[in-house]
């Protein structure tokens, strides 16, 4: 063994330097190690953003100095094995470090459909990775026609980043609306008049068959039997958890293919935690294995297990999922169940809703029409998930719901929520979007 | 009497309309009939923003649309008196109407400090009133220098608009700080420093000791002995809750002037209620009367009467108090207890604090730096206060405080808080303030 320290973390993006500097915030003096694969080390959301809005990808870091100066170590290297007996982790270039509690926050990989001609030049994923994506910002440089297959939050993003270069986008998505698997069809709908209405050409319900050309992408064959014109192809359909490590030590794999860990954040193994898109997410409202992957959800999880590696403390109570989008100055957030997912978890529940100017009066400069959906269960009255499109307050206000969910606040609660409010910073305190939404709801609990 | 309506609301501003609606919510089918003063009704926290934004009086007004599509009657007199043993309401034209119940909602009248020559043309104070504000705008036209007295929420809101009108703008405070009954003195020192970058002159630890001039307002007299030249003094020193209808009514006044209620908004009458800026409040924290009076405190007591005049339902938990402003683009918001407060109210505590960019990373367009602090109670750890200093989206992320500190969330449940994150709306969720706050917090706790 070359050398051992207290706290050992494999992984460099989101859930791997908060769960390092979890554990040196309650332990200035444990020796605490990041072993990364990548040399810099990328925001992970804001990929998307690289492309149109910074058009840089080093604009784009998670900067070392957040974990130097912590006296966090940093080594660039690849993990290839843990010894599990002997508690080392075996490096590629020959290092073996010891370690008395490990973290695994190995992330996850795009996923690659099995598409004929996806190997073909031009084609990208969204691989974390400061050259690949580099590459992809000089591609674009050099092209007109862009098909992106996927109309989830990457490839939404993605294509309205792409807009903003003045390209010609499509959307190719195989369900009937882009973002169903995270809102409801009444904002799908809000998201696609406002991608459609920025220039983004969306073809719902329909899949790439094939993709062609010679060596180069030069079209994409749809389902519905179209060819279409593409000078590149974005594929964002999703991830893969990568888990390649925890499963040649024999650590458990979950129903959604993460690694398996309990409430602690601990897999298997009493000395080895996993956290971020390789563990496995367990639902808040079920309790059970859910497939949802996020940085935000990423950097709680290191915030468990960042602390819980001195001893087991911090509980995970289980993934409530709430994030935010934009699509030109179009704020769209989700916390909790959506109608959908609540009816088929089998949840009953009633719907408010509330449409509101976002300042007020509504002649102040700036100012956006904000609608707030929200879902009661009925036999408790509380709060199970609400939706919001709105302006740049979208998220945050999306985070007062994700609070009032985890606090199991009641319609009655959430009607009388003690809000502030203010003419250049947030809707009317007559109209205000949350508390309305739960006074339409009261009217049929 | 003339007619008998089933609930009855003298006043038109924030609480009033917000009292008729809740009351037509809940019943479909009852009489319902605001009496209000003004013909056309201001926002009441958009009059600052008449000067500087909006130009226009008449681009900050209440529609009253919102109620008469209600069915909700408006009634444009003023009440005389009330006679409780009838049940009515006798109105200056002569008018006498009867009520099941009766909801006052008569708001404030500005304070004017009895300083010598307030009465002096060009000496205003904020009164809700749309012809004297007209003329207010009017003056500012032809004045150059301008005298801000009270250094408050409102003096500051207008001197940071007569900024945009270029004038030249001095703020008299009395206090050694601006915004110091609000904030804690690291928080007011930044938005000192705002308004002095933005051109307003501060003369804090001062007072106007004597406005002079012939006729209209010529210069103004301090406590330091200097004496500065004014075409306009704009008086911003608070509010006076209006209770006479009520004191004549043989009501009970409370310690803090408004008229008492209890826990549901009801006044010593079983069939009065009152809410708004003429009713007494009091704290979430102390249970005891508070000064505090505020568009969004009337509106969710208006909530509470509105509902309450069918049989008592809803409950008053106290006033937390949650206000937030702007300087030029620099937000500010409060909640809960500030540490002044707390060591006031004899509160034991620990504070937290992070400072982190309002985007991620950095690099997006329009990020802005965002401050929280946080304070915790030592013996049970919950949430009691918070500051936030930021970009567009302090308000409602001071509102995502408002709702832990209702439900008394504890450090470890901030610290794991499940916000959402997203690169142009929110922090990196490496470094949400939030968390990262309670985060610092719980190392002290």
């Amino acid at each position: 063994m070359d050398k051992k320290v207290d706290v050992l973390v494999l992984g460099g993006s989101a859930a791997g330097p908060v769960a390092a500097l979890t554990a040196r915030r309650y332990n200035k003096d444990a020796s605490i190690t990041v072993v990364r694969r990548e040399k810099e080390v990328l925001v992970p959301c804001g990929i998307p953003y690289i492309f149109g809005t910074l058009k840089d990808v080093k604009k784009n870091l998670i900067p070392d100095g957040l974990l130097l100066n912590k006296n966090i170590e940093i080594i660039v290297d690849e993990a290839k094995a843990i010894n599990r007996d002997e508690k080392t982790v075996f490096l590629s270039k020959g290092e073996k470090i010891g370690y008395k509690k490990l973290i695994l926050a190995t992330g996850s990989l795009p996923a690659t459909p099995p598409i004929p001609g996806i190997n073909l030049k031009n084609v990208f994923v969204v691989r974390k990775d400061v050259a690949y994506l580099g590459e992809l910002l000089n591609v674009l440089e050099k092209v007109k026609d862009v098909v992106v297959i996927g109309g989830g939050f990457i490839g939404v993003e993605f294509a309205d980043e792409f807009i903003k270069r003045g390209l010609n986008v499509t959307i190719v998505e195989i369900l009937p609306h882009c973002l169903q698997l995270a809102y409801d069809e009444d904002f799908c709908t809000i998201a696609e008049k406002k991608l459609t209405e920025r220039g983004v050409k969306l073809m719902t319900n329909n899949k790439v068959e094939e993709i062609q050309g010679n060596e180069k992408v030069e079209k994409v064959k749809l389902g519905s039997g179209e060819t279409i014109k593409a000078d590149l192809v974005l594929v964002g359909v999703g991830v893969v958890p990568n888990t390649e490590l925890a499963k040649n030590a024999g650590l458990k794999i979950g129903e959604q293919r993460g690694i398996w860990v309990d409430e602690y954040m601990k897999t298997t193994d009493e000395d080895i935690f996993a956290v971020g898109d390789c563990a496995e997410k367990f639902s808040f409202f079920t309790g059970k294995p859910t497939a949802l992957r996020l940085a935000s959800i990423a950097t709680r999880e290191a915030r468990i297990a960042g602390i819980n590696v001195y001893g087991l403390k911090r509980k995970n109570v289980g993934v409530i999922g709430s994030f935010s989008t934009i699509i030109g100055d179009l704020g769209l957030g989700v916390a909790g169940l959506t109608e959908k997912s609540a009816k088929d978890l089998g949840f009953n529940f009633v719907v408010g809703m509330a449409v509101a100017p976002d300042k007020h009066p509504a002649t102040m400069p700036g100012c956006k029409e904000m609608r707030v959906k929200l879902l009661f269960e009925k036999n408790s009255k509380t709060i199970i998930g609400g939706q919001v499109a709105g302006g740049l307050t979208t998220a945050e206000v999306t985070n007062i719901l994700v609070s009032m969910i985890e606090r199991k606040m009641t319609a009655e609660e959430v009607a009388t929520f003690q809000f502030g409010s203010h003419p250049a910073l947030t809707c009317s305190p007559i109209t205000y979007q949350i508390v309305e939404a739960a006074e339409d709801a009261l009217t049929k609990l």
